[in-house]
């Protein structure tokens, strides 16, 4: 006795028989089943239905599983009513803007179901694997009494009347927790930009993988090809889950990258790599993700350790489109951070609650963070974040 | 050649020696070890040491890996600086407020190492054991258009100009995940809550494990039944992990709880039940998790569904002391919604966002939410959030 319970998302009507597409949970994986019905039953697409003694046909075609069915043998567990948008077209005609508000009904379509799962076993592959590497989980707080990285981009709260702020990243508190014995650290969470940026890669609430970790012992550089390696094999274990296959990575310094840029681009040694830039460098070198290092000092945070007085321990890491990834070695020193900071411009005091934990004996470390939303972006294959994330936030969005 | 990596948390001297005890990290777990040193040495407490060539000593005490070695095998990494306080004292004189101010201290400290990697396996063993059952993890915002549970213990965020709060739960949108077809769905992150709480057990900021399922095809009672049974697998997944034994469960309903709080209290039907009440329930029913479960419709909210008018699918899970879960089935049917609203005097208007995802058409579910904090607090055995918490949220504590 075969049974499948799920939401039908195709309903079409064949002489004296019905064909059902319907998505079975009965599984732990949810898979597209098409059941046959002999006799009358009235149109259920989007509806919660619950179907037993199915007998399987041999004669399959299209990779869905197919099954036969009495019309008696089935139940519809919702009651039909208006639905936002129909499920059964063959090509649903929803947009995405109708479907993020309707989230409740455009779930129920396949694509989506399958998206939404790829995300969490995604997620949870990465966790295991750092996990297994000895990284410590930690949960940093999103209501800070400063803004983390003294930005004017951040989010302002009334906390019992006192001004806070929202977390833009956890990276100071990644680094107290490395640097006081935990030795390596991750954390999974939101955060928060008040960018009024309305472009299809950016939210203001934005879900990251955030490592850190000591490079005790190691040279600058060594240092730079520990964090990087953790980073990448991060990558490659969601691509493989993903895709399958192994992706191919390939590692440039900036100032090389720069020359390579100039083979089809006017760009100068010191200005930022855009769009375009990293396109061609992921085609002049054949990869599916290129990293980026030794960016020069004035493209890098006052945080990120210098290798010289040129050049810094920092990287990042593009697919095709996007920056997935910044990271780098971070300055560890109370008074090169003082330094870079006057070198900077920026008054020491603005961030003196980032300076107070390095006041104290620190140990050489560095760091990463992964966009999530991004990474699963490219490997879902959609051309909008809003299409990755079940509930997203932009300057525009506030609800569902 | 045996080489040690870490904190030092005690540095004695004794004649010719010095004894040091280092927090070493050059495994996966820390492990506290101690190095006899053969010559000189300045007090190196609370620094950072890399020690080589060191001997195992045979005659060992006090389950402490001993080693020796000699005191030219041996480099500090860091500074001495001053400290906000010494770790080498038998017993560290730091309060609890101390170490959370300077938490990149006081995590050097053995009981405070433990206590936080404790944190992160019980978490990852809790995902773990939900990935296996089939949930599927999900992410929801924390900046919402309205109100959670159209409360008033919320924050208030100026998002762009316009009004915005924080989550106070992921209720909703586990709901609209699970009814459009994800069927099991899991959050692990923050609820905000702006009370006014300077208790031991509150903060404003709380990392929750949310769970919720559909119960298609079960009766009320079956459905309770297994949301209970998973949220005390997962309380006896946390609790072996952490003391290698599994934990007895009870389960009672608030009616029969309440006639047994009378043999020593007086409690009325349809009060609620308080501390003590709870420690007298556990102490008479021998057990260290109590499931007290069909609370009375005065004593939950308008979406816990209703076994009859008297008495609803809700129920609490609780530890010696305190409230760890709150979960139920909860009413999926739009019309039942909105009499219960007017039944508690609820203007439906208010949590509109609420009711509209289940205009459409929905099927029987619940779920519960785990206080993890709280779990891990009974796991440690600590008495106060804050000090199973990296850098807590409380009215008072806004910083680090």
């Amino acid at each position: 006795m075969i049974k499948f319970s799920g939401y039908v998302t195709n309903y079409t009507r064949l002489k004296s028989k019905i064909i059902l597409k319907i998505i079975d949970t009965t599984g732990e994986v949810p898979g597209i089943v098409q059941v046959v019905v002999d006799g009358r039953l009235p149109n259920c697409s989007g509806q919660w239905i619950s179907v037993w003694n199915c007998k399987p046909v041999f004669d399959q075609k299209e990779c869905i599983r197919e099954y036969t069915c009495e019309s008696d043998n089935l139940r519809c567990e919702t009651s039909t009513v208006d639905q936002p948008f129909q499920l059964c077209a063959i090509k649903c005609k929803s947009t995405l803007g109708t479907e993020i508000v309707h989230r409740y009904h455009s779930l129920k379509l396949l694509k989506n179901q399958l998206k939404f799962r790829a995300v969490g076993r995604v997620l949870h592959r990465l966790r295991c694997s750092l996990v297994q590497s000895g990284f410590v989980e930690i949960q940093t707080p999103k209501i800070m009494g400063y803004g983390s990285e003294g930005g004017s981009q951040v989010f302002c709260l009334n906390y019992f009347g006192r001004r806070a702020y929202l977390a833009q990243s956890p990276q100071l508190y990644k680094q107290q927790a490395v640097i006081s014995g935990l030795s390596r650290v991750f954390e999974t969470n939101y955060v928060y930009r008040a960018e009024l940026s309305r472009t299809n890669r950016h939210l203001t609430q934005a879900y990251c993988l955030d490592c850190q970790m000591i490079t005790n012992g190691m040279s600058g550089e060594q240092g730079l090809v520990y964090i990087q390696t953790t980073a990448c094999n991060l990558i490659g274990v969601a691509h493989e889950e993903i895709t399958g296959v192994k992706p191919i990575f390939k590692t440039i310094s900036y100032e090389k990258a720069v020359v390579l840029c100039n083979e089809k681009f006017e760009l100068l040694q010191g200005e930022d790599l855009e769009k375009q830039h990293i396109q061609h460098l992921i085609n002049q070198l054949s990869c599916d993700y290129l990293v980026v290092d030794y960016f020069p000092v004035c493209l890098r945070p006052f945080y990120i350790l210098r290798s010289n007085s040129e050049w810094t321990y920092g990287f990042d890491l593009f697919n095709k489109n996007m920056e997935l990834i910044s990271g780098g070695q971070r300055e560890y020193r109370h008074e090169r951070l003082i330094l870079n900071l006057i070198q900077k411009s920026i008054d020491p005091e603005s961030v003196s609650p980032y300076l107070q934990a390095f006041k104290n004996s620190t140990i050489p470390h560095g760091g990463f963070s992964i966009g999530f939303a991004r990474l699963m972006m490219g490997l879902c294959e959609v051309d909008n974040i809003r299409d990755i994330v079940l509930f997203p936030r932009d300057p525009d969005l506030l609800k569902p």
